[in-house]
């Protein structure tokens, strides 16, 4: 048996030879990886980067592009928003729930604008301006827009609304490839040394701290000697059914994992030398249901015609919301004035129509007096600009009242509920690997999905916690490695 | 530094002398280790058994010494049930939700006759009579008892019901005490020896095996030798403020811990050696808002007013989907004919009254034509013996139209929803510690609530399921420490 079969970690005394000698090793190069290598290098540590994929991107690259800045941008300042620190990080907080982190909330909210700032220094170009209404990502190349549930209930009630997702100058959907090609040029041009499809498969250990790691390349096992550190970089675990099955089973309700490799292996390597893996259930999941943009205007109703959210929320945690709802789907209810034919790849089917809401109710086979009283009763305030019940706000806010009515059907295993997994490594602010006993562990560092960080809870995500994590503690990560 | 401190591993190189040496160390003396102890001894092992309090108990002297055995019992036959080990087997599957162990239900399922003659044989009594009704525990000494969801939807449709609950003969509640009195009684008789005031802080390691555990006595540090293995036996984590906000933070919505000690070190000894700690967000909350037992006949809703489960269901599954709604508290809706006063120790207090449901809506402050809507819906089905929203099923199914009406609040923080964790080790059904890699750590086992067993998931609690699993899961693990 080889000592480091399994992710187990291989003790110093049984290195024979190092092939790699560096100050700092970085695993994974989607934007954690590259942001905490440039960090590493600016700082003056050599730099070697091993990925196990013939390129750089990871999930980052699959992404939008998009993060989540605040606290008083140029972009939203010249839109005519007044964002401050103090609403920026409470919003934050909201959105970590009863997993929040608070340390990392407070230095994101407190550091946010210099990160910014970073980002354009690295190279990153935002065009400054500003989209209104409901979008997932720019169609053009815009740069800010409302990107989380600010203006929804409750979080309006606690912080002062503003849009915080800025977005990379990019015509189109697809922000984040460009994003990390610019910040690969970036560290490569400070002198980090790339080798791809080269997998770690162990942490090396000298007493308690991490000296190092096993990296397979061409199928032969590499010893890399890391002077002052390993950054684990390596994303979530969606594409671990195993994983999935013993930490986040939940997430088997739906069923279109989006990611890149993320097989959870920088969460096993981190746990393997005693750190602490936490939050571990937790999922984002998503349903692009608000395109066409007048579907924004629907209401969601459960099986039994009940309203479960306001649906004014970011599509996000309405999407988590919806998947907590039993039977196994849900409806989204338009009508004639809001309903346009939903995007094909989300998978969403009409499952019934009427020139009532009685009718709809009838051909959905449900009782009558379930959904159609839960209509009458949302029409009869919505006339009145109100939701008692759950104070969805205007201009999302609409009556649905101009026949014919159609609910259309989101299934969790038939539509598209795209999902990945936010539990991971606890790691502290300056992105060290925490022990179970709460001690960094000399040597180990991480950032991104493979930690659980700003977006910690599924019901609380919004678009952009990921990248600004990835980039902001990657960076952290980096710079507090080299200085070791 | 010590090299045991924080949990952490000792190496034996590092112990000087062994203070006690035995075949198996039992750490924990609730019905689990007791069970493990006596089933080590029978197999002709040497036992030592530690004790962290004064004298034997742990969580499962504070439970009401309820078993969940199906499958033809006697008492089950005496009372007409005719259970079969498949549909034994199919409820506790179902039962285990998403973090379902089907060998474990499997297995249990199998041997649970035989596991219940074995607890008669240790001198367990049981009267042998049914006690209908919709009871927590039997207020007399009677026997079997609905102690899950298995009459209700969905459970009724995929497994043929039958009650299940058997408790040990003994006047009123607390039956958990004397079974511990009889496990500890037996453990002795059969030459175990015991230890209290014994804290286990850190388990021995020889290269990938366990050696023995470090046992706190007196303040000093005591060196066991434990040649067959070390069975953890120490309960959940539910006095773990620290591990619960990392691992179960949901928990933090109820304010009632319930348990012994149950600080989760089994777990973290178990982890510190490479163990896999799995299902770690689920916790089981239960408010005993079916005592008066009129009160079994109530509709809950939300704040918005609306039903959410099928009230039928065992009170703990009806009070852990009340913790998901949102607003802090859920309602228990009541009308003249079957209200009583509520338990006072359950902290349900009269939130408003009315002759009509209006009144009672209004008097909450809820919008008009939500809860009144909602039970004139129910009340109108429920006449005719249906609930076509959530299949609540007759007996227990009544229409509540005798006014005057009132509504119970029953508050997550201040009424009495006690809770306990449910998460923790991943073993075999031989109570083997698993590694992360799915392969059993050499000589270290594990059973009860320090342990992911039967009752896996909090949604799908039954009472009963977790001594079931302490004392099956218990003298597997000490037989198979024997035979190592």
């Amino acid at each position: 048996m080889t000592g480091y079969s399994q992710y187990r970690p291989l003790p110093i005394t049984q290195v024979e030879k190092w092939d790699f000698e560096t100050d700092v090793a970085v695993i994974g190069f989607g934007a954690t990886g590259a942001c905490a290598a440039i960090e590493a290098r600016v700082a003056g540590a050599e730099v070697l980067l091993f990925e196990r994929s013939s390129g750089s991107g990871g999930a980052s690259a699959l992404s939008g592009g998009e993060i989540y800045v605040g606290g008083g941008t140029d972009a939203q300042k010249a839109a005519g928003f007044d964002d401050t620190v103090e609403d920026f990080t409470a919003y934050l907080k909201l959105a970590g729930g009863p997993c929040v982190d608070e340390a990392k909330c407070e230095i994101y909210g407190r550091e946010a604008l210099a990160h910014y700032q970073w980002l354009k220094d690295q190279g990153v170009p935002y065009r400054g301006n500003y989209l209104p209404g409901k979008v997932i990502e720019p169609t053009d190349d815009s740069t800010l827009i409302w990107s989380g549930s600010e203006a929804a209930a409750p979080f309006y009630r606690h912080a002062k609304p503003a849009p915080r997702g800025h977005v990379i100058q990019h015509m189109g959907w697809g922000g984040g490839r460009p994003l990390v090609d610019i910040l690969e040029r970036r560290a490569r041009d400070l002198g980090a040394e790339i080798h791809v499809d080269a997998r770690a498969v162990a942490l090396i250990t000298d007493g308690d701290a991490i000296a190092g790691a096993v990296v397979r390349i061409d199928n032969k096992d590499r010893f890399v000697r890391a002077r002052k550190g390993v950054v684990l970089a390596t994303g979530g675990f969606v594409f671990n059914e195993a994983m999935r099955r013993k930490y986040c089973p939940e997430s088997f309700r739906v069923n279109s994992p989006i990611g890149d490799k993320d097989d959870g292996i920088g969460i096993e390597l981190g746990v393997s030398v005693g750190g602490d893996a936490i939050h571990m259930d937790q999922f984002f999941t998503t349903c692009p249901w608000t395109i066409p943009a007048e579907q924004a205007h629907g209401v969601f109703v459960n099986v039994a015609g009940q309203r479960f959210i306001n649906e004014d929320c970011y599509h996000g945690r309405v999407s988590r919301c919806a998947v907590d709802q039993p039977g196994g789907k849900v409806y989204l209810l338009l009508d004639s004035a809001h309903f346009t034919r939903p995007l094909d790849l989300a998978g969403i089917t009409i499952a019934g129509t009427g020139e009532t809401w009685e009718e709809v109710e009838a051909e959905l086979e449900m009782p009558a007096g379930t959904l159609s009283a839960t209509m009458h009763f949302y029409n009869e305030h919505a006339r009145n600009g109100r939701d008692p019940l759950f104070d969805k706000q205007p201009p999302i806010l609409k009556a649905l009242d101009q026949s014919p009515f159609v609910a259309l059907e989101c299934n969790f295993q038939t539509s598209y509920f795209s999902f990945f997994t936010l539990g991971g490594l606890k790691t502290s602010t300056d992105g060290e690997v925490l022990g179970r006993s709460g001690a960094p562990i000399p040597g180990l560092y991480a950032a991104g999905r493979c930690t659980s960080g700003l977006p910690a809870w599924g019901h609380g995500y919004s678009s952009g916690l990921s990248l600004a994590d990835c980039t902001f503690f990657g960076r952290q990560a980096g710079r507090r490695a080299a200085r070791a």
